[in-house]
Parts: structure tokens; sequence; C-alpha cells
């Protein structure tokens, strides 16, 4: 009888997780398996090395719960999650392009009429985003769904602050008749990813800045249209070219632009200055 | 600028852990990231297969502790901590070949005399090994270590029996003069490895076996020697080809020879039958 040696051994793992019921389950392991094998081979991985990813491991896991996600921060900073997102999210080029999702949206946000200030008490520079939603034809799709979220001036979320009981910086807008939409905020600002954990760690370890650049997020859900999950980036702002989650696009890059207390965007008056940005957003229709 | 996309992610990745402090951390996170990335490019891996995998990353995280060591398990499973004995103990033919460590070896057992019975108490049939301790010129090691550990006949280890206060199936024996050396215990049986866990949950949707076959650890650690670490399978025993760890080697397959009640190889005499099983054990010399 032959048993496992250093050749034989990455086929048979591989003839033995081929043995999954469902096809696609069988195609995932057995792909893994020859490609995690590989990656020992290709750099002779010691003794003392697998350990320790065993324990870097373990401990990430043990760090990971509903709030905080040390396993999906591990998969951004890798660019996993990004390259994921690429490949499931081929629009055409007239199409917003997508990016990250990240571990703090929050379901269920509440309805806000044209030009709600979802900041509303908080501190910080106001901001307006207006624009269009539409069709990549140029059709506008009203009552299109915006569900917008970001992080304060301090650079936390919602979700991050437990003793928050309503929703912060969070809410769904509808475009109007013409596809038009007025989102009411306040400035968002870089921040550091969370470093107290095993991915911070590690970073800690390398050259790597651990900031993300300014942003807000964006999920649009249409019937008929591919889901798009996005954000806008404040043009000029520090980490762009630097993002830790690979999430900064080019399309996504916009102008905050300075603007005089006085009328503002969403029909009525500001008495201090505020910042303006313009997006359209264009859904791509699913295949029919 | 130009920013990320599906086409330069991998290398932009790439680039940035290259920035490691230690060399070989870069070298080690880079290779991770490009065979990563290849998996996921080359399976298409889908939005919600990625966030399955982040909960079973998290879940099986979660359940590892000291004494549950269920990373370890899954790299058990997927032929990687065999992959890495096998790279990193590439002993000459001459000697006896390592096999997985397993995560139950305790540090720190007690010395044991030749002929010591370290299954004093346990139910199960009488087993003595008998061998030597050589090098591979064949020149004896008197007083070389044998660590031994094994588990009971319900397949548990000492550390997974938390009321067990005393080593139990475990000593450090040691070759005489002439390099013999004379273990007593009970027969192994096969076991399941924990099915209660992530990793559990992932082989019962395979036709993979859970079983490990019966075996004795032993770990030999003598100055000028390679370390070995390695078990004793029983001839004809369950499971040996289909091992879920992947640890059987022909050359550590040896008879568990019946004997009738009378005089045993320690010198003494039972009286009731037992097995004997024979194995000499080689030990590589460091290169100098």
């Amino acid at each position: 009888m032959a048993f496992v040696n250093e050749d034989n051994l990455t086929e048979l793992a591989g003839q033995r997780w081929a043995s999954a019921h469902d096809p696609r389950l069988a195609e995932l392991i057995t792909a893994l398996v020859r490609h995690l094998h590989e990656f020992a081979r290709e750099v002779r991985l010691t003794e003392d090395e697998w350990a320790a990813a065993m324990d870097w491991l373990a401990a990430t896991g043990r760090m990971s719960d509903e709030k905080r996600q040390e396993f999906i921060l591990a998969s951004d900073v890798l660019g996993l999650s990004t390259l994921v997102v690429q490949l499931n999210n081929r629009f055409t080029a007239k199409a917003t392009p997508a990016t990250v999702l990240g571990p703090f949206h929050i379901d269920g946000s509440p309805p806000a009429e044209f030009g709600f200030d979802m900041a509303a008490g908080l501190d910080g520079t106001p901001l307006f985003i207006t624009g269009t939603v539409t069709d990549t034809g140029g059709t506008p799709l009203p009552g299109a769904v915006l569900d917008v979220w970001q992080a304060d001036t301090d650079g936390y979320y919602e979700s991050q602050l437990p003793e928050v009981d309503e929703a912060r910086l969070r809410a769904k807008y509808r475009a109007r008749e013409d596809g038009t939409y007025c989102v009411r905020t306040i400035a968002p600002k870089g921040y550091s990813i969370p470093m107290d954990g095993p991915v911070g760690d590690l970073l800690s370890r390398t050259g790597i800045s651990h900031f993300r650049p300014a942003h807000v997020h964006f999920m649009l859900d249409e019937p008929g249209h591919r889901k798009l999950i996005t954000h806008l980036f404040q043009e000029g702002a520090d980490y762009l070219d630097t993002d830790v989650v690979f999430g900064t696009k080019d399309a996504l890059v916009v102008p905050f632009t300075e603007r005089p207390a006085g009328p503002s965007p969403d029909g009525g008056h500001l008495d201090r200055p505020f910042l303006h940005a313009t997006f359209d957003f264009v859904l791509e229709p699913t295949p029919s």
C-alpha cells in the first residue's frame, strides 16, 4: 500500500475534497487545497511559521463578532475584498463602478426626504451631495433608493458606538420624478482602520499606511438593475492613493466645492459656508 | 492618477506587502497575496461565497483555545500540516520518517523506567513496544529520550479530559546503554476527530472519512540529531489508508503481535495475553 509522501499529498488531498456532495463546494475546496499547498511549497513554510500562522488565525477569529469583523479587515488589507468586488461587478464603462461594502453598513436605515440632514446635531462642515440616478441609457430612475452611510469626524460609524440607539449618519434617500436626489450630511474625514487586533499587528510590521481616505458610502439596489455598492471620495483628500483597503477608483473621486453662506442645493438657505459635491449614479440594467 | 482595477490590484497589493520590515515576512505575505488572489480569480469567487468563508473563519477562530485547536484541525484535514512536516523533515532514507505532531502533545511528561506502564489503572489490552534508538550509522544512542503519548480506548487524550490532574498515557522513556528501550501501554484504537465544530461541518458535507487509525505518538529530540516527531501505526488497523490528517506512512506501520500470558518483553511476566510491537528508531545526525 502506498501512503502519503511529499509528491502525492496534494493530489490525494484534492481527490478527497472532490467528494464534496455539492459540485461547487468540491470545486472551491479542491482549488483552495491546490493553491494553499503551492504557497507552502513555494515559500517552503517552516514549522514555526506554520504555528505562528495558526495562532494568528485563531486570534483573528476570537476578535471577530458582529461589530468587529477582524477577518473581513484581513481580507480588506490583503486586497481580497476588492478583488471579489471586481470579479462580481464587471459593469460596462458607462455604469458607476462598485467598491467595497466595508463592515459598517446597517440594514433598515430610515427613509429620508430630498435634502434631509442625516448629520443633524453632529459637528462638522455641512456637505450637500446632489445629482441624478439613471440607467446606462440615461433614463432617470424615479423612486430609486440611495442607502447612504458614513463615519463621523472622529472616524467612527454608528455600529462602533454601542451607546447610540438611533440612526446616526445613515439614511435612505429617494430619487425624485426626474431622477434627482439631494443628500445633506457633514464632510467625512480620513480615518485609521482598527489597529488594536491581529490585522493591526501585521500592518505595523510593514510600511503600509493604515488609513482610508475621506468617503461616503452608497448602496443602490433597484429592481431590473445590477446592485451597486460604492463610495464617493473627496478629491484632494489624504490617503486617496494609499487607501489601505484598495477601494479608491478614479471615477468615484469628486470635488467637494466650497460654497459661501447663502442658497443651498436643497432649495433652502445656509447661514454659514458649506461644501457641495455632485455625482450622477448610473446603474447597469440586469441582462434580460 | 491610476487607482485600483481588476488588472493591477494583485500587483499593487504585492508591492505594498513587500514593505514588511522583515524580508522573510515580506516574502511570505507577498506570496500569500498572489496565491490567494489566484485562487479567487480561478474559481471566480462570488460575494456570497466570500461572506460564507469569512463567517467560517471567524467561527473556527472562536472555537480555538489551548485545548481545542480548530485551526490546526483545519490545516490537518486540508493536508497542510502533513505538507509542512514533509517540507521540513526531508530525512535520508535510512532515518525514521516524521509525521504530524497533532494538537494533543503535553510538555513535561514524567520520566519513566524501562518497561514502565504508562497506562497503569486504565482498561485496555497490554501493549509492549520495544526496539532501539540509533543514528543512521547504526550507533546506539544511550540515554536518548522517547517522549510517548496516545489516546485512551475511548479515543481521548489527557488534554481533552479536564478532570485529569496527573500524567495519563504519556511518559518520557530513556534508551539504555545499548540503545534499547521498552514502553508498556495499552493498545490504541482508531478514533474520530472532533466533529462538533466548523471543520466537522465541512467534512460532513463530503464523503471524507473523519477517523484516524490506531497509533502511538513519539518525539525524540537528541542533541546532534534532527528532531523526530512521529507515530507508530498498528498494521491492519482500520482507517490506515484514509487517515483524515494524511499521517500514515509505510515505514511507520508495524505489526502488533499477539502473545500468550507468560514472560513479557520488560523481563517480567504477565498473567494474561498481550500485544508486542518492535520498532527501531533511527535519527538523522544534524549536518555539522
